[in-house]
C-alpha cells in the first residue's frame, strides 16, 4: 500500500501523516514514513537547492519541474520500491500530484511535458492520496506561526490559489485515488476523516 | 555561433576552448566561455552534486540524467539564450552529445527518454561541435597527474569506452555539426586542426 497526502502550504499533511504512521504502527503494520521532495540523504540536497532562497538567480520553470523528478527518481528507487517490495506500507508526504498542482496549475507549465515524465520516471503512483483542502489564509496563516518561509511559502496568495485549484482538478479526475479531507477541522476530526476512508480499504 | 567541445575525460577540451576563446576575443569578437555541468551559480550548485563522491548512496541514473537536463534548463535560459540573442559567440564545454554519451551510451539509459528531454527541455542545439577524440587511458593519464578524480573519472575502463563509442555514432549521425579532432596531438596542432575548421564556417 502506498498513500500519499497532499495539499497546499500548512493545511495540516505533516500532522495527519504522523498521527496514520503512529496509528498504523500500533496495529503491528511495517510503516514507511517519508517525504517529497526528498525522502533519500541525495534527494533531501536536492531539496534543500529547490527550497533555498538563497540563491543568486531565480531558479526557471523547467529547472524547477525537472530537480524535483531528480529527487523523485532518486526516492522511488531506494525507498518506495524496495519498502513495497517488503510488503511495507509507504506513507508520503507530497508526490507526482503536487508537480501537477505547483510547477504545472502554479507556474504554469504544459500537462504534456508532466506527464511525459511521469510516463518515463516514475515507476509507481499512490494506490491512495489524501488531498487535504482548505483556503490558501487559514494554511498559510498556521505556516508563518511556524518560523521562516521557503522559496515556496513566499509566494503570492493568486500562486496558492491555482495550486488549490490544480489539486481540485485532479480529484475531479481521479475520485478512486484521491480523496478530500476538509482540513478547516481541527486535527482530531481530520484523522477521523481521514481512518473512515482508510477503513473502507 | 553556438559551439561545443566534447570529448572523454582528460582529452584537452578546457585547453582548446581556452586557446579559441583567446583567438576571438583577439580578433574583437564578444565571447562567452562556459560549461556543463554548471555555466551558472545554481547549475554550479547541480555540478557539484553530480561530481561529488561523497554521497551516502548511489546515484541512480534516472537521477543522474534529471540533474544533468535541470543545471541544462538553467544554464540555457540564465545565460546561453541571452548571450546569442546579443549576438555574442558561446563556446560551451560540453552540451548536450555528452549525455547521449555518458548517460544512454556510458550508463545504458535508452536514447527515447534523452530525446523526449532534448525535445521538450532543450531549446537551441549547437550550430557546431567539436569532438576531442584519444584512446581512453591517453586522456584518462593526463586528467590523472590533475589530481583527485571526480565521480564520474572514478569510472572503470569499459564505461569510457563506451562513452567513447557513443561520441563516434554521434559524428557519424551529424557529420555536418560534429567535427572530429585528433587530440593525440600536441595542443598546438590541436588548436590548429580546431581552427582550420573554424574558418571554413
Ligand atoms: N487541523 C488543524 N487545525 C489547526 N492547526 C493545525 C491543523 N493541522 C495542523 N495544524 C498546525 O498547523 C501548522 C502546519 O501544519 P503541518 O506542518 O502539519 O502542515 P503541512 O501541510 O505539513 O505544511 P507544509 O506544507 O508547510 O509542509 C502546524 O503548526 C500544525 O500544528
Ligand atoms: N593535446 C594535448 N597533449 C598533451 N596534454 C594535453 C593536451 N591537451 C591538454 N593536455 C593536458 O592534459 C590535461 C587535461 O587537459 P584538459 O583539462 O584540457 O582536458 P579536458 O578534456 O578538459 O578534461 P576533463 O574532461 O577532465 O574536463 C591537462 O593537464 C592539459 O594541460
Ligand atoms: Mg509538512
Ligand atoms: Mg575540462
Amino acid at each position: 500500500m502506498f498513500i500519499s497526502f497532499e495539499g497546499t502550504e500548512g493545511v495540516g499533511k505533516t500532522t495527519l501523516i504522523q498521527r496514520i504512521y503512529a496509528h498504523l504502527e500500533q496495529q503491528g503494520k511495517q510503516v514507511v514514513l517519508t517525504r517529497e521532495p526528498g525522502g533519500t540523504p541525495m534527494a533531501e540536497q536536492i531539496r534543500s537547492l529547490l527550497l533555498s532562497v538563497n540563491h543568486e538567480e531565480s531558479m526557471c520553470n523547467d529547472t524547477e519541474l525537472l530537480l524535483m523528478y531528480a529527487a523523485r527518481a532518486q526516492h522511488l528507487a531506494q525507498v518506495i520500491e524496495p519498502a513495497l517490495t517488503q510488503g511495507q506500507t509507504v506513507l508520503c508526504d507530497r508526490f507526482t500530484d503536487a508537480s501537477f498542482a505547483y510547477q504545472c496549475a502554479g507556474r504554469g507549465l504544459s500537462q504534456e511535458k508532466l506527464e511525459l515524465l511521469n510516463d518515463n520516471f516514475v515507476s509507481r503512483m499512490p494506490n491512495f492520496t489524501f488531498w487535504l483542502d482548505a483556503p490558501i489564509d487559514i494554511g498559510m496563516n498556521r505556516a508563518r506561526e511556524r518560523g521562516a518561509l521557503d522559496r515556496f511559502e513566499q509566494e503570492k496568495f493568486s500562486f496558492f490559489e491555482k495550486v488549490r485549484s490544480g489539486y481540485e482538478q485532479l480529484w475531479q479526475k481521479y475520485p478512486e485515488r484521491i480523496k478530500r479531507l476538509d482540513a478547516t477541522q481541527t486535527p482530531d476530526q481530520v484523522f477521523a476523516q481521514a481512518l473512515a476512508y482508510l477503513d473502507a480499504v
